[in-house]
């Protein structure tokens, strides 16, 4: 990938919560795929698609699609099981080949990071507005890159540990909950030549897509996560004998 | 689990080659699962149960089975596709609970492997019957207790790089082919409780299992591999406030 | 190592404080390092030496005391400069070979540590007594075993994030702070064939050695950390060809 | 770091070699630094400076030289014990507010590696001229961005596992060798801020370094290196309770 190209990035919502509640339409009237978008936009050189669960049989995301996505952001919660396995197979296996994943919030039970990780993700939860503080762990880690040492969302839903996932390469952020528990709310994994970063603050009924500190991570996860690599996955597997090697000399 | 009682371990094999190639039946005319088995139970305090693809309904590995499984060995080969899906949840479960898993040399294309890793598990193979040479990194870990810097297989598949998996946890083992390949052969992983290993020695041409280090690592991992911790993982997830701390004195 | 064979463990305590400070000595009269090894011999089987930082010009660990150890548990707090350089060097050389080491709380400043991380193992720290609520991340780990989801600590001394290590091999326990932070209080790496556990609480003026989670976690980690491949570190390095493959049949 | 200003990178050579063995002069009349860093100004926008063990008594590497290092290339290997300590600890310091660090061959056993990593970094070696055959193994990494599969040095020193190293967050590269030896070739660690990467090839006697994919490897290493974040590791430790947090409404 040029350096000089903008990143392609998709944003998928399913986009269910934003039509049907109104305390969603409230915080974001422009519908949280929107409003991340936007915001992304103002804060990398990226071109943004939009899909949504009902947009057509594919979910918005064609085969076509996915090919020219360099990093795709996922939020879903209500309706995880109506996301088609093919669709399924179809992000994972371009995941493989490089494409990022960035999956937000709730999406932790989304098939397609169940499939990735092999694991449940389950997790506590409890929706009461807590305060939620957020402690930069990898200080080092490029999605770590202009945050401060913690910053602060006002209210929140909690996501507490155990939370049923693989040990992730990096944890980048761990949070702490008013009421408390604590969680490994940033994290990285890899799987084929495609880069995973799964993070946790995202409610639909608090606007925290819109905390300058919450935007800012995104952003720095979808430069993070664009692929640098162009090279397929080994997909045909028997090979021949390899040149004889001349003795040594 | 008491440190005195025998790990349960369930051996399973597809055991279709070992009926339909006369080649097989040569090396192995017990059949691989009952000489990999017989050879564990030399090398260490187990009970041994065994399961093929065609045995039943279940492939053998009934809820019941599995739940009575402190380990599940896996050897597969060609009929991978004919494992039924439920049967691969059921597993998936036991292992998030804690259960180990062991897959051997083809089992890399098992449903339960990629399910568990994420990634296809492709690689790079050729059968021209080459020598292999293990050798032992992480030599301080238990599935290499006992084992010497490297050993060698005289005849062997080729299993080489690029192996389509995650990072593993640890590379506990790293094979060099006489074609001039590579390959990380002995790597664990770790999903929920339960712990992986893949092992990539044991074409079924091969008296491999009858070797004695391809023994002994075998032998270490079922005992690596055996649960520690009797705890459930998470299935349920709203929880209720906990008890509100006191204010500090 | 035999399994029935008892651990060496081996207590090292820098034994100012508990001399030098009434509070400490109100909490532990019979000195933290015998309070230590009288909780970890009625939860394993093992055999208990204690060594302290002024016993003699080796600290009480020379040579032959460290070959005769399997486990090696370290508490100190204000003479980390102390402790000479050499005896440093031979601790580090025998973790190298095998033996396991555990850190503990103030511990994270020793040389010892500091030099198998290569980090300064810097963190934020508070006394104030408040509350710490420690919750078991990585729940399958051996570590683990017998732990509740959480436990709590009534008064602690703060250590909090950014922690200046490595990124651990795994996080088994992640601490709440009822002031706002968060910590990984128990970490494991692994250098040479040793391995290492770093377990963050144990403030000399609070009777957290005497808790019954807390001496479940160290009698836990000494099982973990107890050698289990008896196999010198390479130190010497030119090699001669190996035997000439014959070319493939 | 703005992604246009240059990368800067200061390439260290011990130096001695390329002055008293004919040999080496006859493959790097230049000076072994010079080559890698003539070579990596032609693939990356970085600006160089050259550093040396006999320059004076800093070794070309004072406070303010490294201050304005971005990327510190290291090669040395006759001379490790003459680097003095206190140029270790300004290193080691740089690394850790996220200096980028590459070792390159027989640096495996400088003061500096051994500091961050915490072991001997021993390994088996032979110098008999024999060929080196380099597999890419996590094909989506950065620093393997443009390389193929495999690609080969006709004549190398052979760097043999067992390597002790701690388990590296990822093994890029693994080595085959003709005389039967695999070794980790390509390694990747990070030490607080600061990202290490570890190289193999390159000794003296062999124009490894005029060889197209090591000059790639290198460039590559150098961009994925370079700090992304500028922030400095906690060197003060005690904090004031932090804001009282509101009660939950």
């Amino acid at each position: 990938m040029s350096d000089t190209r903008k990143i392609r990035v998709t944003v998928w919502n399913e986009f269910r919560h934003d039509q049907q509640h109104e305390a969603v339409r409230a915080v974001y009237p422009e519908a949280i795929h929107r409003v991340i978008g936007e915001h992304l936009r103002s804060e990398a050189p990226v071109e943004i698609t939009y899909a949504t669960l009902d947009q057509d049989a594919d979910h918005g995301l064609s085969q076509a699609v996915l090919d020219n996505t360099d990093v795709l952001i996922w939020w879903g919660h209500m309706a995880h099981a109506e996301v088609r396995d093919e669709v399924v197979d179809r992000i994972q296996a371009r995941v493989l080949a490089g494409m990022g994943l960035i999956v937000l919030h709730s999406g932790h039970k989304s098939k397609i990071l169940m499939r990735l990780l092999g694991t449940t993700c389950n997790l506590r939860w409890r929706e009461v507005g807590e305060r939620e503080r957020i402690w930069t762990v990898e200080s080092g880690h490029p999605i770590a890159q202009g945050l401060p040492d913690y910053f602060e969302l006002p209210h929140t839903e909690m996501y507490g540990e155990r939370f049923d996932i693989p040990t992730p390469l990096q944890t980048v952020f761990i949070t702490w909950y008013q009421g408390g528990e604590v969680f490994r709310s940033g994290v990285t994994f890899e799987r084929g030549n495609g880069r995973i970063f799964y993070f946790a603050p995202g409610h639909e009924t608090f606007p925290i897509y819109h905390d300058a500190n919450i935007r800012k991570v995104i952003a720095n996860a979808v430069q993070w996560a664009a692929p640098r690599v162009d090279r397929p996955i080994p997909n045909c597997c028997k090979v021949e004998p390899l040149e004889p090697i001349p003795p040594a000399e």
